[in-house]
């Protein structure tokens, strides 16, 4: 799996992976075969028992880091780029919209649901999925810190964590109820509230008792 | 399904209900049979097939239904009772502890996942529990509110849908890596950010650019 492929080898490796995407989005995990990936794909036997030497599971894994990166890059540029409360905005929309264009179906979470949550295969895919992203949103945070626009005593990182954790409740609530309310709720609310830090800074006299 | 049980079959059924629910947890579903679940229950295949004609997956769908119920009964009584400050963390900590008590298994999305997240059965069990826990934030929210602790002009639903969403996702994030920080960030965020609207209200006057 780490072993170094040519350019052509890495090539072909990825068209099948991207045509065992297709296959698993149109068809479905349980009934996409490796026959059905070679054919679509054009390539033999032989050359996918030279990629994916332990079979069908090894290759799921493979599509299944392809759908993470997927998740991130459908973010962009709007995910790299939080810069600005209209680019926050811009980044709302396009996850929203991302998630609204998936529907009830997420491949991600099918894949991983298959091989098992706690393999370490794909335990690595979601975990190295949740840094990145949460990466992302951190830089974001700090920037609007440095620039005057988030309280610079918040944690950005704990910030981060909780507006990602309420990302992935949206999705799961989307995928069990079909109403996208949830996730709207948590990025409008996470946002809103990085927003509204500023004006807390600096501290405002507390009137009466805090509880 | 809807027929009326006497008291005495009311009560049978639901010993049926909590031995299934009990070896789920033991043994998980794929390894549970009706013959475990007779056994353990002491019923006989003709009461079995009785409360519960369509077999294991209607069983199944019973004990998804009873794991729902524990979820929120597991946060009483401090769900029923956030009145004040005190209270609404005395709730978060309740919430820490179910989850890492639970550890990676979820016995209620490992049902729902076997029964299929799409069915209607399981969707309405999952869309029932969210109505009510989030019903039970919001009156908090509200209570709050009344109270003078948080900033009266705060959409209460969305608050609670937000949380709920970030409770959620912080469970999704600790059963894919085993990590308790994002349910943590996830609640403590959101109950802060709720704290800190009533120091808002009255507006304070923005100074600089709002971006």
């Amino acid at each position: 799996m780490n072993r170094t492929l040519t350019h052509k080898g890495a090539a072909t490796r990825q068209r099948i992976i991207e045509g065992a995407a297709a296959e698993v989005r149109e068809r479905g995990i349980a009934a996409t075969t490796l026959d059905d990936v070679r054919a679509r794909t054009s390539t033999s036997k032989s050359q996918l028992f030279h990629y994916f030497p332990d079979g069908k599971d090894e290759l799921l894994l493979a599509v299944a880091r392809y759908e993470a990166d997927r998740v991130l890059t459908d973010q962009q540029p709007q995910l790299g780029d939080l810069t600005s409360w209209p680019a926050w905005s811009a980044w709302r929309d396009r996850v929203v919209a991302r998630y609204l264009g998936q529907g009830m179906d997420c491949p991600l979470s099918g894949l991983v649901a298959h091989l098992g949550r706690a393999t370490p295969g794909a335990q690595a895919v979601v975990t190295e999925l949740l840094r990145t992203w949460q990466a992302e949103i951190s830089a974001g945070v700090r920037h609007m810190q440095t620039i005057g626009e988030v309280d610079p005593r918040l944690d950005a990182d704990q910030a981060a964590a909780a507006l990602l954790a309420g990302i992935q409740g949206g999705v799961v609530v989307m995928l069990a109820t079909g109403r996208i309310t949830h996730l709207e709720a948590a990025l409008d609310v996470g946002i809103g509230n990085l927003r509204a830090s500023r004006r807390l800074d600096p501290p405002v006299p507390s009137v009466g008792s805090s509880g």
